[in-house]
């Protein structure tokens, strides 16, 4: 994996990037669909590809792991074969969804003991063994197994925890510099800052995941339950320490508002369920602020979901078709909802780009964040 | 509408036909996708058109009646323009669905009264606001308000009914014929024959519904559980009576396998929700036989769903990764296999089309009958 800065903005620590994998180019910021199970929900990987123009995908090692297992991940010749996606992919550690999706688990120094959310079953997952399952993934990124603490959590609690997310950290650093890449291509690893809300925390975490030297670094434990200003107050804090000339990650975030604002404060990578996941449901983000497709003021809104839009769905259907598929519960409710919304961060991602590159990004950012939070 | 016959197949009663409406031409013998609620459930209005190449397709008068309501698809200026979907469009007359999915009904002289499935509001459909409904919806074919017979059923009651459905569809002519298009393009009646599995009342019905001499006919109350056998010998009594100078559609037909030999005795036209349903519970028809994705010997077959096709998802995706959506619930799998379902109807009936054309029907239908209904 190569970095290359590209152009950095005089008003804010905004940056526009290009990070090289093996699986092609990544133009910085920008915002990686969730695809959980190895499939962004509702979404063709041609319309990821043509109509959304995602650059980099994320999948999940919880979820991949159990279903459809390493078995057969590992003869399919990894993720991108087995789902026909060949531009980059990263995997988070499995220990995030750990933490969140199953009920019987037990965190010791040794690493996380869980049950299996589909059938039950016991499993163990290590640092080392989470490299391992990311290397059979196949992922161009992967990331670090961590302890990602709950919002709000006990000053104690979080000190501990980031001290065993950073013992951790050097099991997984160990184990994969010491294996191969599975396939024919390179993968690259990285660590995760945690913390809680804790200045003293981060700081002191930020510096360990800095000294450790690897070609990028995430931000973990943000987007839990605290205030925005919360979250941008660590993400300063951490930015200001993780070394400039790699791209910055920070996990599950956020609203378009929160995209911008960590733009400005120094991140280039984010991903988040909550464009695919909120679409299901109705919620479209636009650039001019959020619409609820479900009420009522929609309903005879014949007019194009956006005009002027270049996706196709934008443009073939109206408001009122997509109110009623949602009130329906139809399938392609979802779909054309989950269309516009990652086209729409997309869109968001490459504009800030270009307002960086072209000097503007302060006060078109403030400008947006604004607009984008406004109900329409 | 305009119906030219083009071929008659020599070996059997399989003719090759042309419908011409104010939404374009379809050919003849076709399938009509299913779109319930005003969409085809996990299909994009561009894949119908480009990838799967439907000419006509069918939406549910209950469920538009109820969701959206009448009052929007009226303002959005018909079907039609509501969903995007500009090619032809023909509904059922909302009576399968009320005996179908409603529990609380009254069938009376009047009509059939019911209490929606969504609300429990109460509704009263007669033949007459069956097409004032469809007048509203806008298809460009539109069907007599019927009592389409569960089986088994008893001689007195099938008789009884069958006369009640013919005084219906007097009703429904005169409605119809008293009535001017809600929008700018025509829009056809077709009566149905009902009858249940009785040779007399069959031969009755048809001689009825042929004596009313419309644009087209249709034959109701079959594939509701009856012994294959028993629905081709009334298709077979019931196609020797109807003019063969206007398409036949046999309604809510069936496997592959249905489809050929209803062609074979006559039939032009096809509905059913076997494809789509069946898809999102991962059965696949395929020219040689049916696929249950879900089993087991898929899980890491990484051939292509299939290799040779010309849809895009029969190449790009494999079975076990398939398997794997299905298994998994992920709702692109609905999309790949509806794709596929769907796609491999309207190959079927055009290659029927060309068999018939070329002569060569009689000999292709039987070897095919006996590969599409294998399990492999
Ligand atoms: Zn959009
Ligand atoms: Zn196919």
């Amino acid at each position: 994996m190569k970095f290359k800065l590209e152009a950095s903005d005089k008003f804010s620590k905004a940056r526009a990037g290009e990070i090289v994998t093996d699986h092609g180019t990544i133009q910085t910021p920008i915002f990686m669909p969730v695809g959980t199970a190895g499939s962004v929900k509702a979404v063709h990987q041609r319309e990821l590809k043509n109509d959304i123009e995602a650059q980099i995908i994320l999948g999940n090692t919880y979820h991949l792991y159990l279903r459809p297992g390493l078995d057969v991940l590992e003869k399919a010749g990894g993720l991108h074969k087995f789902n026909g996606w060949d531009k980059p992919i990263l995997t988070d550690s499995g220990g995030y969804q750990v933490y969140s999706l199953t009920e019987v688990r037990k965190i010791k120094e040794e690493g996380v003991t869980f049950r299996s959310h589909i059938d039950g079953s016991k499993h163990l997952f290590t640092p080392e063994y989470a490299m391992d399952i990311q290397r059979i993934i196949g992922a161009d990124i992967i990331m670090a197994f961590d302890e990602c603490t709950p919002y709000p959590c006990e000053y104690g609690y979080a000190r501990r925890s980031v001290d065993m997310t950073h013992r951790w950290l050097k099991r997984c650093c160990e184990r994969f510099d010491s294996t191969d890449p599975k396939y024919d291509y390179s993968q690259t690893l990285f660590p995760i800052v945690q913390g809680s809300v804790y200045k003293d925390l981060r700081i002191k975490s930020a510096e360990f995941i800095a000294s450790m030297n690897r070609e990028g670094n995430a931000i973990g434990g943000l987007s839990v339950g605290e205030p925005a200003e919360e979250m941008y107050a660590m993400t300063e804090v951490v930015c200001n320490i993780l070394p400039g000339d790699k791209p910055r990650y920070l996990m599950g975030v956020g609203t378009p508002a929160n995209i911008l604002e960590n733009i400005a404060l120094g991140v280039d990578m984010f991903d988040c369920v909550m464009p695919t996941r909120n679409a299901r449901n109705g919620m479209l983000f636009t650039k001019n602020g959020i619409i609820n497709i479900k009420n009522e003021k929609w309903k005879d809104d014949f007019s194009a979901i956006e005009e002027d839009s270049d996706l196709f769905a934008d443009r073939e259907y109206s408001k009122a078709y997509l109110r009623h598929l949602i009130h329906s519960k139809e399938i392609l409710g979802a779909q054309i909802a989950t269309l516009h919304n990652l086209h729409f961060y997309l869109w968001l991602v490459t504009e800030a780009r270009q307002q960086i590159i072209a000097g503007s990004f302060y006060d078109w950012k403030n400008k947006m964040v604004v607009k984008l939070s406004q109900r329409l």
